[in-house]
């Protein structure tokens, strides 16, 4: 067996022993853009499905619940069970939990009912997520005056950009966290991607170890160069959605490829099965 | 002479070269509150000026015009020249004549006169200040596409915060500088304190080296770290104002010392005139 070993190359070895077994998708930007499906995208994640891939769809999007995004992907012709998709407000409902807090939430005012059976507690936890319209002043001053009197930072995401509805990029829930980080001197626990933490609750759920998995994202910084962090041997990142020229360059560690869009990287994976 | 400089010691020695010949004041915090004189700091001031020493005033205010500034400082009882009185809005005006910029502003209404004579341009620059509840999501993304389009990124001034007129510290302009530049990847120029070109134009205009200046104020970071990174020998953080406990370690360089309020730090500067 050793003697084998030394007779392939590393980078074969390493793709003898570590199959794919598991595939983690983005949605905004790889899968839709607003309310209508990217081309081929539907037939992509289909294909994937047919070839016994087992699939998670994991989102920082925030603002909107997790019914609503499971409607969304329904009317686009996906149905995926509730337990296959994964949102930061779930993890964030877990944090709160286990450290007995309530929320003070900056979000999207459709996100808030979210949070709203939670118990009231003496501790409490700002919750920042990509609020919109409601960053407002007198909202991230009222966490401001929160952090400063004891409450933890959870940011449901730190995503820098997203692709908005009319097709530009606009500043998405990582500025504001980053303005109560400074303000605040408190540095946030990030609950979505590129949480590793947010990555493999994910994998758990289909029994898929780290070096099983294949990411699939349009942000080379939380989709791409979080899965690798996490333990991922493969992330790929499209050419739809949020990227931009140069990004598979930007951040560390690099995609293992850059492909134009989901129907190619269904392509790349499937001819990397065996 | 090298036999006496071996004689003293070496901090007496600083003493003896380093006179003071000009003082630098911070504003908000330091002379006032609100509209209210802080006890005491009408009457420092004149003994500063009794005591022949040459003085300026020097503000990261950015809620208010020059003229304001000038007017309210009337109000309590001190006369200041226009040219005794040094704003970040003054710094951003020349900035953008240098570089042939008009500005795409993200400032407090009452400060938007300030700009409105300049000429239309074909280069922009991003000018923020303390918008106050003008810091919507409306306004920072638009700041934020103009950045991603080219623009360059101007901070009035980048204090974390401010103490507001409810008494509590309230979210300064920092933290939205501070939002802009991690989702835009641009580092703003921050043209008021702790930039050392505006303590330096202060001096200047007194005719005063930075090594003969002492700087009073009650920001650790901006008004002492700040004046004492630009080159001053001598800061004095008060004990009003914004201070909280444990500020006096909180930022390097740490204060000369740390007093109670201006009549006290007017004393330390009276007693190390000679």
């Amino acid at each position: 067996m050793r003697h084998l070993w030394r007779l392939i190359g590393a980078a074969e070895a390493r793709t003898l022993r570590i199959m794919i077994r598991g595939v983690l998708l983005d949605l905004a930007g790889v899968i839709y853009e607003g309310d209508h499906a990217l081309p081929g995208a539907v037939d992509a994640v289909a294909k994937l499905h047919d070839a016994g891939l087992p699939l998670r769809f994991i989102t920082n999007t925030t603002r909107s619940t997790k019914r609503m995004v499971l409607d969304r992907l329904t009317r686009l012709g996906l149905d995926i069970a509730e337990d296959e998709l994964f949102t930061p407000s779930q993890a964030a409902r877990d944090w709160l939990s286990e450290h007995d807090a309530s929320p003070v939430l900056v979000v999207h005012p459709k996100l808030e009912s979210e949070f709203e059976d939670l118990p009231p507690r003496d501790k409490h936890a700002v919750v920042v997520g990509d609020a919109g319209d409601a960053f407002d002043y007198a909202h991230l001053n009222r966490a401001f005056r929160a952090l400063i009197d004891g409450a933890d930072l959870l940011a449901l995401a730190k995503n820098r950009t997203f692709k908005d509805e009319d097709g530009k990029l606009s500043l998405d829930a990582g500025a504001f966290v980053t303005a109560l980080e400074y303000s605040s001197g408190k540095e946030a626990t990030v609950l979505g991607k590129p949480s590793p933490a947010f990555f493999k609750s994910a994998l758990a759920s289909m029994d898929c170890v780290p070096e099983n998995a294949v990411m699939v994202g349009d942000d080379a910084e939380a989709d791409v160069a979080g899965a690798l962090r996490a333990g991922l041997t493969r992330a790929l990142l499209v050419r739809t959605g949020k990227y931009r020229d140069g990004d598979e360059t930007r951040f560390e560690p690099q995609p293992t490829a850059t492909v134009a869009d989901l129907p190619a990287a269904a392509g790349w994976i499937l001819d990397h099965l065996s």
